[in-house]
């Protein structure tokens, strides 16, 4: 007999009252998620995924908005570096995202309408929290790994310290302990971006089938430059013309990066909702795991008894390398065992999407030595 | 006698027809500008400052919109590091600029009212061109040297190589020969910003008295963090909270840098014009200064006559230390006298702007040194 539980495309509603770090309480919370593999007799061989920002549940499915491949397609699948014919892998779409759990789009049982700017703020932690729900319908109670790149390493992050007891393994792969006041601002920049469109009306453009996309676009298009690097653009357009032979003496996208520039900013808002990119982005601001720790990350480290692999990339300079070092030193500290690489890529931040050799032989090397 | 085309807050029109490259001619060119000390009777001594892309001619009086000291007040003055004791400084508001030189606020001769987008797509060799003819009017026929910080670099270099006989040592600061690929698209961000404000109506927002604030602010924002280094922003404002002791689980600016930049966006609107922003932006992008001299920089310095001087900043990473390396290595190329320097700040990109005892020396030192 199917477990339903299982599968693509799956959903669950939790209906018991979540309570959240700002002290508000959400009546239920609705996950989408999806898994591929099998879950063991054991139920010892999961592997939860934890996506980044503007990332989804779709990790190795093809996406139903864009029918693009899942964002880790060529790292999660029957004899890729995360192998589905040795682990089940959960990929749960989070908290204040917009593809299926509660978000700010969605209904607010009071009053039948959207959240939308009624939604609570909320934490990395509270993301960590939800999850842990939707594990518990699954009875999982123990993950063999979590692996999270990128804002999904600060969910991994908490998810060792605050539940030392259901993970075995920790990938933190380009990311960060502390949002460094850099991308804060970048952050912020976005978001303002989209305040400042009229459209986004307050929050309140939810059928209205008029949204924010300029707002949104804008803060796309300078999220989009802090994942790629100097030299990755240099190599990749450099200040080559996109349609002609010589520059137009106006404002056209003259040249490749302009134009480019412009389609990540459009083609992301067919599928990403403005407000969820508020809340997100607002979220990863407030992450500083040492915070809650007396300023400490060793303190925060000190109860976790996972195995850990930290990567960085040498061109990421969202999350530098000296941050992934300064989670490595903090486990150091606290004799945790850690395994930390810096990889070359010219991709920048981006590189963790990227087809790597090294880091899928790290990967999978890992993920097969644990010892649950 | 006083010479009244001296002194503090000039301006001069140019009656005759002024050819840009793009083909467009402008009926007449009008030029705000001002001179700081004395030209002596050789007129040999006159140095002028090319400002960046959003500074001015108040380089060192208060500033008439804001009342903030003029830009490099600390540079330039009675025994400062460009003595006016010893030198004529003159600083010209650039072609494209909303200060009094002529741009896309001007009005446009054949119709009574401003450009507006109608204003032709300029370059920094027109910005040059036009210096020329103020200096022309105020018959100075070869600069003892040209100072250009960040967008002023690129007109120095402009200068040079256009006009061999016209200046006799160039200081090249925190500048490149080639707009990197990164920073177009941060200025595309910026101008997208600009052009997705309902308010900016197609450039047709003059006498209207509602302005594009907001996408102007956005663009600002964009182009500040790039001034910026991340150990300046890590050590000036950290994960610091603005007024409470604790996060409001809101989206107010609870972070110092998230409430500094929100300022820098909106107190930027008062004091410059979005349409002035779109064209030197754009004139920005399209400088590649081996373009025009088949792809090679050292060919493009091969006529030059002057004594160089190069500087770099090692934190800025908008025009970072190597991109001064390409203009030291292709003055080499041609055996020119280059003296280069990376100089150590927090500040990055914004170092020049920042008292540096080591800047300071060097600049002086250099200047008294060179021969006419």
């Amino acid at each position: 007999m199917t477990d339903t539980r299982f599968g693509l495309a799956r959903s669950f509603r939790s209906a018991q009252p979540f309570s959240l770090e700002c002290g508000a309480v959400l009546a239920s919370l609705d996950f989408a998620y999806e898994t591929y593999g099998q879950l063991n007799a054991a139920r010892s061989n999961a592997i939860l995924i934890c996506h980044a920002t503007t990332g989804d549940q779709y990790v190795a499915s093809a996406h139903p908005r864009t029918g693009k491949p899942g964002w880790w397609h060529n790292m999660i699948g029957a004899g890729l570096p995360v192998d589905t014919e040795s682990f089940c892998v959960i990929c749960i779409n989070i908290l204040g995202s917009c593809m299926g759990s509660t978000g700010p789009s969605s209904i607010k049982p009071a009053t039948g309408l959207p959240y939308a700017m009624d939604f609570p703020v909320i934490t990395i932690g509270d993301m960590v929290e939800a999850q842990k729900l939707l594990l518990d319908h699954l009875e999982i109670p123990r993950l063999h790994a979590i692996i999270g790149p990128s804002m999904g390493g600060m969910q991994a992050l908490e998810w060792a310290v605050r539940n030392p007891d259901r993970v075995s393994a920790l990938v933190i792969l380009a990311a960060t302990a502390r949002h460094h006041p850099q991308n804060m601002a970048f952050h912020e920049v976005g978001r303002q971006a989209i305040m400042a469109d009229p459209k986004w009306r307050g929050g309140n453009y939810y059928g209205l089938d008029d949204p924010p996309v300029a707002g949104l676009s804008i803060a796309r298009m300078v999220g989009h430059m802090t994942y790629l690097s100097a030299e990755g653009i240099d190599a990749k357009f450099g200040r080559r013309l996109q349609k002609h032979d010589r520059i137009s003496y106006s404002f056209d996208a003259d040249f490749a990066i302009e134009s480019y520039l412009r389609h990540q900013g459009q083609s992301f808002t067919d599928r990403f909702d403005a407000n969820s990119y508020l809340y997100i982005t607002r979220a990863m601001n407030y992450f500083d795991l040492a915070a809650g720790h007396g300023g400490s990350l060793a303190t925060a480290f000190r109860n976790t008894r996972a195995r850990w692999c930290v990567v960085s990339f040498d061109t990421d300079w969202l999350f530098p390398t000296d941050q992934s070092k300064a989670i490595v030193h903090a486990l150091n500290a606290v004799a945790a065992p850690v395994s930390f690489v810096e990889l070359a890529t010219p991709h920048g931040h981006d590189g963790f999407l990227m087809d790597m050799p090294a880091l899928n032989a790290m990967l999978s090397g890992f993920l097969e030595a644990v010892q649950p």
